[in-house]
């Protein structure tokens, strides 16, 4: 089988770069990984767990004569990066980036390309609250969905060939229109980890009911909240700012229908939160029949 | 080895009733333990799974000669359920119960009872988004905190032997005033709960976003609060109605912060949104630390 790309160059090496890292070399398909990262501390902790071939010292050095290039940092640095290194980019390379929004991702990076590279956004849906080099493994993409969404006129052979390599790392595929993929995701992820981040902040600022109880007394709903609310902050900062309409919008409905539910409880009206709780649970069970959780119980905490 | 308790009465087979009977079992430090549920098909269920050693026919022989007998219904029926068993109770006998409000409960119960009958209302930290007799497992309250709230005067050795008993289910066992308890719970399970549930019903609610792409896309935040909105439909209902104030007290308070994190996204300060951020992660480590989740990652998703 021949190699679906030469060289493969990572640019930030946190949870999603390092991830990447191990499944390509679990996959067999590509020739070599480079990495590099702003940070010099963050280089030597790659270079000492050795996810990538080799671990870059400059920005230039890292994407010199790669066909694929990944931009792997938060949202609002990826302008910059991209103005840094399209001089550099190979003749007929690929760029892509595992943004959680792509409208803005766009925009940023798009200006400072030449014709002679094809620029590919993606978004893998996957993620956990951890973060940095030490986070990644071979299985984080395996059975999750990876977006992509080309612009209009994209080279079908390139596009074809990252849709084999996430393929490779483990991810089912499909494609987007950018503006869709942001609302998609103000659904299914930014409005949720707003609302999380939000929750466990009110519950430490209540002044009557302590941090410790809080936190021992957990089980039942909140912990999963903080699970949320622990991941990276300079990401979702970064993802917030760059999806401001579609959150803004999401959030909006959210609080339609949460003042209606307030309502319902303080005019004691039981048949409408019953019935609006009954259909809540056939999307989870949605979910469980598309593979993308089990429905094990207990809150994902293991027993037995 | 003398036992806690000749004969455990569990009045509802639920998810929680049933995980107490098996753990009852795993304890051996009961005598027998008496089922009973209104429902025929559940009791049926109950005697083929065979957790409890048997399944009364009436709620009156259920309860008949039990030392200890706990209510583990939604709260909305305990009140008419303490007035039918009244009567029948031993002299000496503890009664309890496993319900998420306590005031409620405490208004709904206490008024039947006569002099000679304990009642000291408990709540099990615990639970899965699954409910039934088939849902319980012995393993539910290992190391989870079960609150008492008794009420003043209650007699000590009653109490010392039901925080025995739950300390031999697995669990942590703590005292709270009734009203600071439900004050608590507002905060770490039923705020989250309702957020959960308006989410879910927002995202099955948006026509231009189909169902099919909630469910496949929600693998980054919105899976876990399908989790939560998958519980119980009438125990929920119950919680709500039954802790009004509470629930709505913290409901306002979260609002007001949502709006403020709103602002903030609109106006782009990212410093303020940052800051937040970086404050709710702190609080997933204390839970980590106080052993009520491990910091296994990817939301609770096993890998590896």
């Amino acid at each position: 089988m021949s190699l679906l790309y030469k060289r493969v160059a990572l640019i930030g090496l946190g949870l999603i770069a390092s991830s990447i890292a191990h499944a390509i070399r679990r996959s067999e398909q590509v020739g070599e990984v480079v990495g590099y990262a702003r940070s010099e501390a963050t280089r030597e902790t790659a270079r000492e767990i050795g996810f990538c071939d080799q671990i870059a010292e400059t920005l230039v050095d890292a994407v010199s004569g790669a066909d694929l290039v990944i931009l792997c940092v938060p949202i609002g640095a990826m302008g910059q990066l991209a103005a840094e290194i399209a001089p550099h980019l190979a003749q007929g390379a690929t760029l892509s980036d595992v943004g959680s929004t792509k409208r803005a991702v766009i925009e940023a990076v798009r200006p400072h390309l030449s014709e002679h590279v094809h620029f590919i956004p993606a978004h893998p849906l996957a993620g956990t609250e951890q973060s940095g080099p030490r986070a990644g493994f071979a299985e984080l993409f395996d059975n999750r969905w990876c977006l992509l969404t080309p612009l209009p006129g994209t080279d079908e052979a390139a596009k074809d060939k990252l849709v084999a390599f996430w393929r490779a790392l483990g991810s089912n595929v499909d494609e987007m229109d950018p503006d869709h993929h942001d609302l998609v995701l103000a659904v299914t992820s930014h409005a949720p980890h707003l609302i999380a981040y939000t929750m466990v902040g009110v519950a430490d600022d209540l002044g009557r009911v302590t941090d410790s109880e809080v936190v021992q007394y957990s089980a039942a709903g909140f912990r999963d909240f903080t699970r949320i609310a622990a991941s990276d902050p300079t990401m979702w900062r970064d993802v917030f700012l760059s999806n401001k309409d579609a959150t803004l919008e999401i959030l909006g409905r959210f609080t339609e229908e949460l003042f209606a539910l307030q309502r319902a409880i303080r005019t004691g009206d039981g048949d409408h939160l019953h019935d609006y709780f009954t259909r809540t649970r056939a999307i989870r069970r949605g979910i469980i029949e598309a593979g993308q959780d089990t429905d094990a119980p207990d809150f994902g905490r293991g027993h037995g």
